[in-house]
């Protein structure tokens, strides 16, 4: 039996999605309380990775079992042995073909800024603290630059071993509000693409930062689009300010 | 010169508002910080105390200081001097004669409640968790006998010294919502008085879960009121759920 798992997960304590020997991984832990479950080594396959320190609000895997389990008590069993922050929102048996990383269409992140000269408590964990003044119209003609299909190599890990550094940003929003707990104004970028490379979202939000700080030129970002070259995008934003929104299948 | 100061703390790890020996509390934290600004030892006059793990959004306190600064400067020096869990998000001059409890006009606190078989990792440290389905008309219906002047003996602390166990209750507004970043219901008890008796909001809330989880019936908050006697109130809700809103003056 294959099952979807819809996933939450507060990265601050993880060293990221990805299993790693002696280390707390998001994935780690889904593979010893599932394996626990089946009674054997299972596999848990993820939508893709998120570094250490990144947030989901729904990230997605599936994982194959012999074991017979109704979606409901499979959840509950899931989560009666997972640290509380980390949970399986939602669990559903989908076809034996379903694959949460190559039947994935399209990934949303939203990345978050509190812009304002204090930082409140309740966002420390989950956005940026930005107290400068940014100029939005600027930032948000620098985000239609990056839609469409590019090569990222310039937005990327050096180490990314991608072979193909080409990717399509479908849409790149950057909504800004008053939020109500922060008392304070919260900068949103929601960008939703074909795939991400390494580092890709945060340095985008780096980047679209300086620009609106007035480090960078907007035409640096056409630049570093053309040349690949890291000298035309911005510092990469922290890993906490990050959270991947939703998967669509 | 006396200074108005707007607050927020996340609660977690402080033993609630009122200074104690040897536990850090906001107002020890905040008088600690004034003290070393001033020189001499200050007194911080909050608008009330919130107890252990209950947070603010909007606490009001206000400082009498002889040295001179503007506002914002303060608010840098108190926060350049705290941990990241508190925050004095702004500060203002006001008259001599304007006291944080004593000109207090009336105080908001909001109780959250996600209503959902899973409890999201973002609001763990801020809501309580109810897996069970909740009656909402009940809820509703029984929340409208607590508005108005009341003798609240019944939901209060036994150990509470207030002298009059009278306070008025000005509305309490009982509102559900989907709420995004949980992906689950979220309920939220508001709750605005003249004043709140110690564990007082808890024990509304905590008597209002009971009576939409159909252990207490609507009747036994009128008893609740006109008796004072404990045992027709529900359970203490836990205080990692509570948040203080705003005071209004």
């Amino acid at each position: 039996m294959n099952f979807k798992l819809l996933i939450q997960y507060d990265g601050t304590d993880f060293h990221g999605w990805q299993i790693q020997k002696n280390k707390r991984t998001v994935q780690g832990e889904l593979q010893r309380v599932l394996s626990l479950l089946e009674g054997s080594r299972v596999y848990v396959c993820g939508s893709g990775r998120t570094d250490a320190g990144v947030h989901a609000e729904g990230q997605v895997a599936n994982v194959k079992m012999t074991k017979s389990f109704t979606a409901e008590k499979l959840r509950q069993a899931i989560n009666g042995n997972l640290g509380k922050d980390i949970r399986v929102i939602f669990v559903e048996r989908v076809d034996e073909q379903f694959h949460a990383r190559f039947s994935a269409k399209s990934k949303t992140y939203v990345y978050r800024v509190v812009n304002s000269p204090v930082m409140s408590p309740f966002w420390l964990r989950y956005a940026l603290h930005e107290a400068r003044s940014l100029d939005m119209e600027k930032i948000k003609r620098a985000a239609e630059i990056l839609i469409g299909e590019h090569d990222w190599t310039a937005f990327s890990c050096a180490d990314d071993k991608s072979r193909s550094k080409i990717r399509t940003i479908f849409s790149l929003d950057v909504k800004t509000r008053f939020d109500d707990r922060a008392q304070a104004k919260m900068i949103e970028f929601y960008i939703t693409g074909n795939g991400f490379l390494r580092y890709m979202v945060r340095s985008i939000v780096g980047t679209l930062l300086e620009v609106g700080l007035g480090k960078l030129e907007t035409d640096s970002i056409r630049k570093a689009l053309e040349t690949g070259n890291k000298k035309f995008v911005g510092a990469t934003a922290p890993a906490h300010g990050l959270t991947l929104l939703r998967v669509s299948y």
